[in-house]
């Protein structure tokens, strides 16, 4: 069966902040699937910052988006139609073609999704690379242990606010820090035991020494620059960072700026540590287990912002710069 | 026995780069070493970066020097009278008793000294927390692994050129960064594979990538400042870098800059960590033990550049701002 599906191509790369102007919608017509082709039409997608840094033409983990081309992402779809054994209409499947309505592909570049009961676009989210991320960040990287003081930062994004609640569930002091009034209330929802507002602090440093009297140990890095700053110099003797990204740093035209206190590191004997989550999808089971059980009890919260229809994905991704969305960003395709 | 003794104090805290007008020349008589105590007379002192950390009134992980007393820093001496059991005339010992010329003190804050037929001012250099700052950032902070291309800073000072020779010894291939024809020189003399005279270099990551086509996997960091830049800019995906000192940010009074492509640790999963080689003591008997057989093949080398007299010490220890100095610096005072 052929369908028609719109697209979402990057039309230009952003120099600095991106714009609507970086992006153009097209359709396509997505023929018959071939021989061990499977048929998807979306139904959910995921914007993430981590897609800025793929928007510009440099060497990184992943390949740069080419211009004129759909751009790639988590998406959840639906089979619709199935030459390849294993997948048949009707079943819930996850892939890296996101940013388009529907689309043709091999029975490898899909995962069919046993959903356990929770709505598919979770696993956009809480069940899924923004998780594991928050898992994998905290458990591994940081190696959190007891008695850690954790400081989170973007707490209320879709990252930050589970590695808030795993820290909490396993018993720690947590500090979350975001931007506005009604995310440090989300903040205080998910039971942080400080939140800061950013936006509202003029010292940054100074808010944090105050919510951590006693330092920090953990500091789960989500946006780099006056966070990083200001973990620096919070940290404890031996506290460990987990580089997660740093968005506040993604759009600078003039270039991104480093932590004019790195030097702390040295004294306090800091680890600071990068890490991308798909090189840990080994810990994904290990993850799911563990989130089963807490979502069965009721313990993890999350929230989702929704965008309606493939012509919002470029709004959708915007909003990620600008601290609109809280928790998840998502669009809903299907 | 009552004895004369010059030291050097700290007169005003350097703003910025330190200057002889910091320093000032005292006279004190050391009186008879009371119960318990031993009376020493020093032979050699070093002066070190890390003591222009002293001399600002901040928090760090050692207190803060004051102004009007004499500084301290590591020495060997030799005992010329003792109330301790343990110690008799003519031992060699060593202590945190620098900076002046005789000193009584409890025989607890003294360590004595089998110098295995090493000269003595060795062990306040490849034999003492020098080498071992080398050894410890190497082995356990940067875990150097099979096959790891090793870079080092300032290569040809005290700690880098136990690092560089420590590393060729386990064979790997080894880079080393240094400032002038001289120390480029000595760098070949020791065996590292690479040496790039940052002086004449006018784009330090440029240089980098040329010694290392492969990349880095061990940065061993001396200096921070562009060669921190440079190592992220060319290191390969899961490099660990040392954070031993970053003498290029000591003297900065507008403060210091840190590496403005931090971000990079992110992606290509980095791992940056700070040590101080006082947390890792337990250590030093393995470092001996490996430092001995070395010695005995001929195997590692080192350079001094000694200042004679106490009251030559401001100099020495400004020299190794200046870059004046090859390998370690030391005060000769006996």
């Amino acid at each position: 069966m052929s369908l028609s599906s719109r697209e979402i191509r990057l039309k230009s790369r952003p120099l600095g902040a991106p714009t609507a102007d970086n992006f153009e919608l097209a359709e396509v017509t997505v023929s018959d699937p071939g021989p061990g082709e499977v048929q998807v039409k979306n139904q959910w997608m995921t914007v993430d910052p981590y897609m800025r840094g793929r928007m510009s033409d440099r060497k990184s983990y992943v390949p740069p988006f080419q211009i004129g081309e759909a751009l790639q992402g988590g998406a959840i779809g639906e089979v619709v139609a199935s030459n390849a054994p294993g997948f048949a209409p009707g079943d819930t499947v996850s892939s890296m073609f996101g940013w388009r309505e529907a689309f043709n592909a091999p029975a490898a570049a899909l995962q069919k999704l046993d959903t356990r009961g929770l709505p598919p676009q979770a696993f956009l989210g809480v069940a899924g690379m923004t998780g594991l991320t928050a898992y994998v960040g905290l458990i591994k990287i940081a190696a959190l242990k007891p008695g850690d003081v954790v400081f989170v930062s973007a707490a209320a994004g879709a990252v930050g606010s589970v590695v808030c609640q795993i820290a909490k569930l396993h018993g720690h002091t947590v500090i979350g820090s975001a931007g506005g009034a009604e995310k440090v209330a989300f903040l205080k929802h998910i039971g942080v035991d400080a939140a800061i507002d950013y936006k509202a602090e003029p010292d940054l440093t100074a808010a944090l020494a105050k919510a951590a009297p006693n330092g920090i140990d953990v500091y789960f890095d989500n946006v780099g620059g006056d966070h990083l700053n200001a973990a620096l110099a919070v940290a404890n003797k031996s506290a460990r960072f987990a580089l997660c990204g740093m968005i506040s740093q993604y759009n600078s035209a003039t270039g991104p700026v480093g932590p004019s206190n790195l030097i702390l590191a040295v004294g306090k004997c800091l680890r600071l540590e990068g890490f991308i989550v798909s090189n840990h999808f080994d810990l994904m089971p290990d993850y799911l287990d563990h989130l089963a059980g807490w979502i069965k009890a009721g313990q993890i919260k999350w929230n989702e912002s929704v965008e309606d229809g493939i012509e919002r994905a470029p709004a959708a991704f915007l909003k990620l710069f600008s601290g609109e969305n809280m928790g998840k960003m998502l669009v809903k395709l299907g």
